[in-house]
């Protein structure tokens, strides 16, 4: 049995965090790894119904608080039902989103202290962080490009405004910074291939 | 403009909380005072929407440390949007459970630690406690049959064991206990007409 690992991929809106993590499965799958993909907000049965309340409505629906305390029970249940077991099982897991979202989305850009989010982390989910984490870096202006042509509209996050996702960004910057051991800033504006290339490339000392 | 005051309704399944609730209201109409009537969890439109995941489903849908996440998450919103709103306005305010029965049901009975439960109030609801919370007090075979009675089945709270239940109920009394100030215990195994007439009586001094 392979030991399990748990990956992350994180970044702004349109960085291509689906896209890499759909690619990531068959490249892992061609070096006989068996990787699973999930996605958060969400990623179980009750992750995911917790994920309507977060996703839909008017931009205003809930304070920075109380969405913090609700990414922070679907991460609990999502890390409990599907992550955990399935490291335990000896899979990988790639995460599109995970606490990092949240410490860029309703911490930095949203004024919750990164300290409760991450006390709120160490209640709900245990702590469980990433044994490495793909930050998709690109300019935000281009993200919200790449999202408004891919989905419309787009949901209760991408429709806030200019300053809301350049704090995200500069959040996510800082983290990747400030944590290099499990952090790997990796260009997105390069094709989805060579991001793919740089991430696997990346991954050789787990994978010889 | 008179003094808005919070208060809550606490004990076990069938204790009588929302007769207490309505009958309050008119007591205090008759006396010159505009209450409101709320519930946990629930009482503004985006905990309504929490509540729903937190009622239905099997009774082990959510582990205890993600029901005190969502219960944290509705409670922060029920505060925000209705309870300092209509505080401030000058109205009372009665609430059909609050943070008491979280510590109650997912802290004594459900295992997760009551600082951490209150940690999570902290920053949800930035730590609102009710001026007074009158403790319904009754033995748990006899709410449980009240509470069969009336609702048939139950939510997934009403069905959980014996044992459950009076952990609940020793919780209560624990609180009771060590919050004489803020505490008030009565004893609900009297008639409707004489609980009310317990709390209007004890109410003198604010309503003097």
């Amino acid at each position: 049995m392979t030991e399990g690992r748990f990956l992350s991929l994180e970044g702004g809106e349109g960085a291509g965090k689906s896209t890499q993590a759909r690619a990531l499965v068959s490249a892992l799958a061609a070096r006989g790894v068996h990787a699973i993909v999930t996605r958060e907000p969400g990623g179980s049965e009750g992750a995911e119904a917790i994920r309507g309340l977060l996703m839909q409505g008017e931009a205003t629906r809930w304070s920075a608080h109380s969405e913090a305390l609700l990414f922070a029970a679907a991460r609990a249940d999502h890390v409990e039902k599907v992550i955990r077991p399935a490291i335990g099982a000896g899979h990988w897991v790639i995460c599109d989103r995970y606490v990092d979202s949240t410490r860029a989305y309703q911490g930095a850009a949203g004024g919750v202290d990164d300290a409760a989010i991450l006390a709120l982390h160490a209640f709900g989910a245990r702590g469980l962080l990433p044994d490495r984490t793909y930050y998709l870096a690109l300019p935000p202006s281009e993200g919200a490009a790449r999202a408004a042509k891919r989905d419309g509209g787009g949901d209760r996050f991408a429709m806030r405004g200019e300053d809301f996702h350049a704090a995200v960004a500069r959040a996510f910057d800082g983290f990747a910074a400030a944590e290099p051991a499990r952090y790997r800033r990796i260009d997105a504006t390069l094709p989805a291939e060579a991001v793919t290339r740089a991430i696997v490339n990346d991954l050789a000392d787990w994978l010889a």
